[in-house]
């Protein structure tokens, strides 16, 4: 599969709707075909490849992730979830055992976003988040429709979107964050979801000469903003280890090296899994901010530009995930997603939750992004036996 | 003289060189000579109004600035200098006083260096700092040259630049800074000028997801950077209230507001008086930024791009100005200018210090520039006396 779209960094461009991606769904089919499972596609481009279980009026059991890529990305994000379904479906083959609950193996369409804004949009409009014709009508770079691309590859489905219920759903994925490399351990049972918070911030001072003017007696919009991103560090590193504030932008704004700055911008990203916790991070963020202000005499807007509520998975799905590591024989950690999933918005329509294994210094988006073989079979072989436990095993 | 390239806010556009510059010029001229002085130029424009004193031996005893503004300048920056010493000798000739040495009042090119750049370069040749032939060929943003402008106004003079022994040169300006307007102090007694030395600092960590990457697993260069600009701001405050510290520009690298940021630049821009506390201050820099970059896994670099040592005024002069306040019966203050001036360059080669008086919110280069008339006043007879005292009254 990494062969389709493979950069000369070894890395895989295979985005959205491209070339890259029909081939990637056609070779999948085949595979999945040759596996005896039958291949359905809804009016998304989502793809069910489904294993009969042994009481077809059951709602299938998935496993579920994506193909697209980053356009610098790696083999293994969204790619090594949706084969190693595949690859559980296989195992049960070769072991000749069926389960009750039919099995399904899901490749969700654009989850990266990265050529059709936003991402994870195909399993939005499945969980009723985002409707069909507000999906279809995303446009990438060149002006080109996400519904003019699935028609082009032929994989605008007859299936209406978010008609199929799912009895549960499992994603396994790897981390894309260095917890578990640092902790040596194979697999994350991933509880939930962090929730964020985004802002943009302003802070506004007095334009004054580096040289007359005392440090007492300036309006430093520059040194308030030190002052308070401390704080909001702070509100972050007092909620260690599952608290984050990153401050990825911040710039000075139009001056010279010779002049006080009079003003300061800069983004706030602030996350946590409890809600509470993210309300006391943004009630903390506007005290210190107005603290600040007032001590240096500056002006500050705060704009809370988007948020997102933390999400716990179900605990139903993570007890199974517990236990098929445990029957599997590997150490695993309890863990919160930092970054966003398809499984995020499949949660609100289905018993869902999420399996990590680690990848090398939690690097992705990249593409030196690299896992180890031992991991992903550990993490593979939890997903089979999550999957088998939620699905039933008669033997 | 405010009326020539008087802007519509009240300001003056006045820049060196200019057909408003040649007005000025020759307003001066014809102010001075019916005050009774000979007006003489050097070939760099350089203007000397001189009154003659009883031995003609003795070198003069020069009040000078400049008359040259800031594109959208203030009213009183450089040619409140020049005016105030016009004033005094006219107030000599209306006492009927004549000095034992002369008293010349000197008319610099190009103090601002806003058309071209460096500033002072007029003085700065005077004192031998820069030859004539380099700040011929200073071009403006038109590509005009300096050389060339003084030749179509009719500036370029006679005489060898330089070769003009003073006695003593005051230099009454305004403050451009808030500190006497606060102490609510007429005169300021310039004991010398910062030294100041430039820096540009890069600090280098490792970009990663914002969500996924724990705090205590970050190598976040902008956290690093407000850790080095705290310390930084507190080798200026712990030297409070001489030391000065400014970052005037900051900038995050190409990154995006849910990413740990791999790279942060900005400038720093430290000064005060002592060479010594300085030199202190440098090391402090350095030291911070090993401690900061270190404790954070970051890379560092600090390039010092510039330096300009103290100064530190003539002592006889300085008394002197010290004798006028208090014969003048005005309260006054011992300050170090922020701002360099044409009297950095002249005391490399004569006695000399400067008198500052207070403007308004500390606002200089800029059209809002104002000083109060007792103010001016006070500056003006402090000036008078100290010219006085340095070149000796007969009565």
């Amino acid at each position: 599969m990494a062969l389709i779209g493979a950069t000369r960094k070894v890395g895989v461009d295979r985005q959205a709707l491209t070339d890259g991606d029909k081939a990637a769904r056609d070779l999948f089919t085949a595979w999945c075909e040759s596996a005896g499972c039958s291949v359905t596609v809804d009016a998304m481009g989502n793809m069910f490849a489904r294993r009969p279980g042994r009481d077809e009026d059951l709602p299938p059991v998935a496993m579920a992730s994506h193909l697209d890529s980053q356009p610098t990305g790696g083999k293994y994000d969204g790619a090594y979830g949706v084969l190693a379904g595949l690859e559980a479906v296989r195992t049960l083959n070769d072991a000749g055992l069926q389960t009750t609950a039919p099995l399904e193996v899901i490749n969700w369409t654009n989850e990266e976003g990265a050529r059709f804004a936003p991402a994870m949009i195909s399993s939005g409009v499945f969980a009723g988040v985002f409707e069909p014709e507000y999906a279809w009508a995303r446009t990438d770079p060149d002006g080109v429709t996400l519904g003019e691309e699935l028609d082009r590859i032929g994989y605008r489905g007859d299936l209406a979107v978010g008609d199929h219920p799912l009895g549960a759903c499992f994603e396994l994925h790897i981390e894309q964050g260095p917890i578990l490399e640092q902790a040596q351990t194979p697999v994350g049972i991933v509880t939930g979801v962090q929730g964020m918070r985004w802002y943009d911030v302003v802070m506004t001072g007095q334009e004054s000469h580096a040289g007359p003017t005392p440090m007492e007696m300036r309006r430093d919009a520059l040194a308030g903003s030190v002052a308070l991103l401390s704080r909001i560090y702070s509100l972050a590193t007092d909620r260690a280890p599952a608290g984050r504030a990153t401050i990825g932008e911040l710039h000075t704004g139009k001056g010279s090296r010779n002049t006080v700055p009079g003003s300061v911008s800069f983004t706030v990203d602030m996350r946590h899994p409890v809600e509470a916790e993210l309300e006391a991070m943004d009630a903390g963020l506007r005290a210190a901010a107005a603290e600040v202000a007032t001590a240096g005499r500056l002006g500050h807007s705060i704009d809370n530009i988007w948020s997102a509520a933390p999400v716990a998975f179900d605990e139903g799905c993570i007890e199974a995930v517990r236990q098929a590591a445990s029957t599997v024989g590997c150490t695993a950690l309890e863990v919160v997603s930092g970054a966003g999933h398809d499984a995020v918005y499949v949660s609100r329509v289905a018993p869902t939750s999420m399996i990590f294994v680690p990848c090398r210094d939690g690097i992705s988006h990249n593409e030196a992004e690299h896992a180890e073989p031992e991991d992903l079979e550990a993490g593979a072989n939890v997903l089979l036996h999550a999957a088998m436990a939620r699905a039933g095993v008669a033997g």
